[in-house]
């Protein structure tokens, strides 16, 4: 188990493009309820399950255990709430913080959006150019309710 | 991944009780909602997260791994739909088979069940004399609706 404070942001322009290689992800959630989100995912050839409690300010109790690929699959194709998100996600280290930007595809293309995680909710961290307008607590730009409620529909 | 076939039965007088010692179970919900049931559950000192998908006929698509004890307890505790289910599970080998009889405590206190596992959905199996009337299709007797509809408020 383990705490995880993270801020989101949205980008401008392109130049965080040269800055790195992005991974395919492919996920789906077994519950989207906030209370006790369930979420199944392939990151490259790896795969994980994952379970978030309520967010309590920018902090949420996370518990997340690698399964087996197939395994995923199978879940994400049969049992998995409807539609999947598909993201490409790059990592970019900028100082001691590392800059994860998920790129959206499917009924969310278009979305592109920059987190941070911090170890506590008031630590400082630098800015870099391509970083715009912070989206930490709307709710809209939620993985769970990219699902219900997608991008290209907004 | 693997196929379940199970069945379910009412257990008849003491007699079973002087063939096996029990093991403690305590489980609750992180979803149960029928097309994607996640449990999580501890059984004696280990612990294990379960993911089942809806049950066609007699026959259930069903994915389970083992968790760190710790997690599992916070997950019950912090996480889990209420009320949790507890439970002592007897393990009685009868010929090739082994019933699982579950005496419930706490909100379904009273309720006992024995479930026999099977190859096929007609497979033949010999019946004891405590075995008694026969659930498998009653939902009520469902571990996820012994948690909305417990035994002491039928």
């Amino acid at each position: 188990m383990a705490k995880e404070i993270e801020r989101k942001f949205l980008i401008k322009g392109e130049a965080w493009r040269a800055l790195a290689e992005g991974t395919m992800y492919r996920q789906g959630y077994l519950n989207s309820a906030k209370e006790r989100t369930v979420r199944v995912r392939t990151v490259g050839d790896k795969a994980f399950l994952t379970i978030k409690g309520i967010t309590v300010g920018a902090t949420r109790a996370e518990y997340e255990y690698e399964i087996p690929f197939a395994d995923c699959n199978a879940l994400l194709d049969d049992l998995a709430e409807k539609p999947l998100i598909e993201k490409k996600r790059y990592k970019i280290k900028q100082g001691e913080f590392t800059w994860e930007i998920d790129e959206f595809f499917g009924d969310n293309q278009g979305l592109i959006v920059a987190e941070i995680e911090l170890t506590s909710e008031d630590q400082k961290f630098d800015k870099p150019d391509w970083i715009g307008d912070e989206v930490t607590g709307d709710p809209r730009y939620f993985n769970s309710n990219l699902i219900k409620h997608p991008f290209t529909r907004w």
